[in-house]
């Protein structure tokens, strides 16, 4: 059996501000970086270790690696970046506040483009201050792979390769992994590995900083999964993720 | 024409209380994990930019690093770990005063142990509870390569392999290339690339913290190298570290 451990970055700036994210690179609050602290100390107490993390482009993601690696004493490990593990593009939503667009959009239209699996929000235009087409750390990307916009469909479809190509290979060769991402390439994952419908993964939220373990058999079939921690802090927190596009 | 940027990690805790460190762990003071900022702050200003990174397995050199790339907004960048890149390993005399063990044998003794090129300082006994034979990181070694203690020449000889096979290759291949690593193995590097003679390597002190600039030439022979930053400073924190081990 392994396990794989998923981590949704702690709180940001702009999860703070309830402000559409997607792959601008805001950094995390003093709460998030606490609750990255806290993640490594979980595993830590409950006798976790790895081998090799995975992470994103984004600070956010990679300074909770840190943190939960700090305190678990493998500041030597190795992390591996990849722009697939990225939040869901935004688009044009990138920066706006989630309840003043639900103010002006209504609650629906805010939840289709927060969680509709298949309608992207609207896209940026490519030569938007706010496009990512010009940040270095794209630059071995074709233009067409870097998005203006995305709905979970299309973050599957780019997380999914990686999965197979970097992430399965490495656990089926005894590889203790543990990945720092973002609540939809999370999704995204949890959404493949426990065949989850396009109606279903709607209602599936990821808490910030709490390590969440799955358990797979020798196919990486999952067994069961479970937040370490308070069960019903994880709850919680997950409720409030899913709040966040209210007016 | 290529450049490799070489910063020695910030002040450590035992840097500070003056013991021999070698392989043992310790973590940066709040000077160093400054140093290590401000290693950042004067590679961003100095316009400096890269696509790879090298360090230790010891967080000294992971966490300035970290800190660096951070003050240059490149915590996305590629990191790799080397236990090839860890300090030189003090033997027995990892974790003592160096100022009591130059009362002790006086300060020339001390001089030897410090700066000789071919002379080792006392073995650790590999029972002792200071070996790393038994730390995790370092698993994939042969017993044999896991040092019970070296002279500079050992450490030249187990840091040579890794700039031949890991670093040379990137920097040749355009890998803008920047190193955190140690006192010694950063002297190995500078031995090896300046071709500094066995006697004249004693008198090579390296300050912490502070960008150290190579450029070299396509057969990655050196042209010239430079601190950045004010050079007085780079001179007085190099003659601290030469007075370390007086009594």
């Amino acid at each position: 059996m392994y396990k794989l451990v998923l981590i949704r970055h702690g709180e940001s700036t702009w999860n703070l501000e309830n402000r559409f994210t997607g792959w601008t690179d805001v950094d995390l609050t003093p709460t998030g970086l606490e609750q990255a602290k806290n993640a490594g100390r979980l595993l830590r107490a409950e006798g976790y270790d790895f081998d090799l993390a995975y992470t994103s482009v984004l600070k956010r993601a990679t300074r909770t690696l840190w943190h939960a690696l700090d305190e678990m004493d493998r500041t030597w490990l190795p992390v591996v970046h990849s722009w697939r593990l990225n939040e869901r593009h935004y688009g044009a939503l990138q920066g706006l506040n989630k309840a003043d667009m639900a103010k002006q959009y209504g609650d629906e239209q805010v939840l289709v483009w927060r969680r509709s699996y298949d309608t992207p929000p609207p896209a940026l235009e490519p030569s938007d201050p706010r496009s990512e087409r010009k940040d270095r750390r794209y630059d071995r990307l074709k233009p067409e792979e870097i998005p203006l916009t995305e709905c979970l469909k299309d973050t599957v479809a780019r997380v999914l390769p990686f999965w197979n190509e970097a992430m399965a290979p490495a656990i089926k060769a005894g590889k203790r992994v543990v990945v720092a991402a973002h609540g939809n390439s999370i999704r995204a994952l949890v959404k493949y590995l426990d065949g989850i419908s396009d109606n279903d993964i709607v209602g599936v939220n990821i808490p910030n900083g709490i390590p969440l373990v799955y358990e797979l058999d020798a196919d990486l079939k999952p067994i069961r999964h479970y937040y370490l921690g308070d069960a019903e802090v994880a709850a919680k927190a997950a409720a409030a993720v899913a709040a966040q596009g209210k007016a």
